[in-house]
């Protein structure tokens, strides 16, 4: 129950700040926020600020920079890398109270944000309306849009729609030393240096984003939405590769191995069959006229490739089922194993099925299991590394096979994160993918925003500031 | 004849790296550089390198860096805000001889190719295999990857596809220094900081592009092209109001007004009618099912908005022609008149006919000729702003009306560039877009590229160095 090691008088001028009501100070409710979903690198904040207000976020940071206290912001805590851990005598500030969506213009297709709202939230206001912010990441119910823009979120319709940079118009922006900044403007113009682009996916290193103007994009009017079954991953990616080659632009190509389906049947009993190899979920969307010949030619390539079944949706109630099966897989493993890591890495297309037999032959190597579920049409990879956190000896083992992973990633020309970000989490794999130079340049510029370090502290490169040593049960990680 | 500034040993130096034949010394040659096609501020660089290779790029300017003079690179000089304009004493690096493919890679949809490709050249090449390079600015047949990547082209299809950012994966960067650095990859990763999305349109002030690896897009299997005849501007833009709010996204929707009408209409005799307030381009693509009826439902939603007529293409002869009406709308007004500048502002969709009715005021009031091209989908203005080079009183009287624009732009919303790019020309709005902080955060960043300015300066912001005066016509500007 005891409070952190921040000066009283400062934790009380913070109170001050955003309201005594919006703090956490006890030690057992500050452990809720001593890591995100990348479980293996935990440590609580000194302190959590909750602000309600952008005001109050500038001036509890200019108080926090002015006595060269870290602070590392938050969203819902549903990042996979540990974007979000405290280093030790941070103060966490937690963006989820900012929930305001301060302004929807339909006709200009733009709205403004705070970055505390949860994706799903932003989704379900436009809806009746016909609109959408497109990025979909699988944890939407609870990820809000500032941790979209600080992590670049993906989600299965990448594929078509792209990335949150790419739905992103303007930023408001605390900067670390409590300046409030705004970046961009809802025309999406391009005079001067792109800040936008550079903040999103930074990761919370360049300053706190309090606000988010962001794109808005028409529903389409009609969606179609199919489950292949084949005997094997090889025939599904193949009829990736066939599908694009006509020209049909999919919404999403999701696949699905052997692994997964078992888990997914254990835990949701959806009736994917137990003896396939791998089914794909293929999904096509637009404008009414041909979206059902669209289907219909992407479903005769899966038989082409001798997929045993295809089964299209006849209405919304069957499209969702296929979707959960997707949408809910990561969490299914909790029934299968006590712990689990799900990868991010990402190869060129046509590496598709030689990576995923190299996957077959690490998990083999360290004696883990790994199932994969895969973003097929742009080549972003999510293996699913199962461990028992309580076996020092597993999770080395887990730890080792993800590496090797991330590093057949890069051999194959491709990169060690797709939508998920570095954290803390690939901070190791960083010099592999990048030269000396090529961090030390990035670097430079983040101090251009982050001189002092106080804002993120620890997180994407190996630091100039010295060594913060994490302890990875069965591993000392150096980052 | 003469030569420039240069010490005769540096030129000797200079030649003995990119070789004497890629040297341009005479300053009758010289004069071809002296400005790109914002043609109201020239000035002849000092001497103009044109390099085969990276590594002479290289040289070239560690030695140029290394003996404190000022160099600008410079792709097909087809820019519209003189970007590529020499200041007093500058060397000129003109990449239109790194014209090699590197490679193209089908299955994974990438290429890397040489700064000095032509954009036409890239997408012939890539045509037979039925993929494209997206970005199509009006000056394709000329303009350079390099030129597109620097300014963030974009171009008649941008509603649909995007700007040149959304199409670049990675870029081969020569430093200001001269050091060469890789930034991004093929397989579209994002580790680390967006150092891609930061140089993509920062107008050759960070460093010299020489290669840029692009996405590949798959050509649309069918195209349908329409062109509707109104009698008023604001029927033309409800409609484009009314066709996206069905949720069809088209490939294009550009309106041309009654000025650039009769200036097609002199120059190519093409049967536009002279009497139309404005006539609207519209082009839908995808797959084969449906973009008949996707075409016919915009063209029933023209007609409920008072379209006169409304002409699909019949054939690729017939939508050729159309697009011939776009594409050389502004090389026509060479015809009526001996100059003018084609600006480049950006509103708010929905202000599109309180905008446009606002420029005939503006006109009006310092009594120049304007004529309107519009991208309506995406609320990017091209007004072509007529005058005459030789009288300065009309000049000064276009410039004005000019500034008046981008201000009106700004007002709504908007911003003073869609495509372009800010160069020289626009350096002076700079402030009323953005704070000073802003600007100061901006350059900032720059100077951790260009930390003394040599690599293009004068570009874009309000330097830091001082001033250069440029005399434009009847109006002295310093940027």
């Amino acid at each position: 129950m005891a409070p952190g090691t921040i000066q009283p008088d400062i934790v009380a001028a913070l109170e001050r700040i955003v309201g005594a009501d919006n703090v956490v100070r006890h030690r057992a409710e500050r452990m809720v926020y001593e890591c995100d979903a990348f479980t293996l690198v935990r440590n609580p904040p000194e302190l959590v600020l909750l602000p309600r207000r952008t005001e109050h976020v500038a001036q509890a940071v200019r108080l926090l920079a002015e006595n060269k206290i870290p602070f590392v912001p938050r969203g819902a805590g549903t990042g996979l890398a540990g974007g979000t851990v405290s280093p030790p005598g941070a103060v966490m500030i937690g963006l989820n109270r900012l929930t305001r969506i301060r302004r929807i213009d339909l006709r200009n297709r733009f709205a403004e944000v705070e970055a505390g709202v949860v994706n799903l939230k932003l989704n379900n206001q436009l809806a009746p309306h016909g609109y959408q912010f497109a990025p979909d990441p699988s944890s939407q119910m609870a990820c809000t849009i500032g941790g979209n823009t600080a992590t670049n979120a993906g989600g299965p319709h990448t594929l078509k729609y792209g990335v949150t940079v790419n739905h992103v118009l303007g930023l408001e922006l605390v900067m670390p030393d409590g300046e409030v900044v705004r970046t961009g403007d809802a025309s999406g113009g391009s005079a001067g240096l792109d800040l936008t682009g550079l903040i999103v996916g930074g990761e919370g290193t360049l300053g706190i984003v309090t606000a988010v103007t962001v794109r808005l994009t028409r529903l389409p009017q009609a969606v179609r939405t199919a489950l292949a079954v084949f005997e094997t991953v090889d025939d599904a990616t193949q009829s990736v590769a066939d599908i694009t080659a006509t020209g049909i632009v999919p919404a999403a190509m999701e696949m699905m191995d052997s692994g997964v389906i078992e888990a997914v049947e254990a835990a949701f009993h959806i009736g994917l069959p137990l003896d396939a190899g791998a089914v794909l979920l293929i999904e096509v969307d637009g404008h009414e006229a041909g979206i059902e010949r669209q289907m219909r030619s992407a479903a005769e390539i899966c038989r082409k490739n001798h997929a045993r079944d295809v089964r299209i949706a006849k209405d919304e109630q069957e499209r969702l089922k296929i979707w959960k099966a997707r949408k809910r897989a990561a969490g299914a493993f909790g029934r299968l194993t006590t712990s689990y890591c799900t990868q991010d890495g990402v190869v060129p297309r046509s590496q598709l099925p030689d990576m995923l037999r190299e996957i077959a032959e690490i998990a083999k190597r360290h004696g883990v299991r790994i199932a994969n579920l895969v973003h097929a049409g742009d080549g972003n990879i999510h293996p699913i590394v199962m461990f028992d956190e309580r076996d020092a000896q597993l999770v080395r083992r887990a730890l080792d096979a993800s590496g090797d992973i991330l590093r057949a990633c890069i051999r194959r020309g491709g990169t060690i994160t797709g939508e998920h970000g570095v954290g803390v989490e690939k901070i190791e794999y960083m010099p592999l993918l990048f030269t000396a130079d090529e961090l030390a340049h990035m670097l430079t510029i983040r101090k251009v925003f982050n001189p002092a370090e106080l804002c993120n502290p620890y997180k994407i490169f190996p630091d100039s500031k010295g060594c913060w040593e994490i302890q990875k049960p069965g591993k000392r990680v150096i980052v």
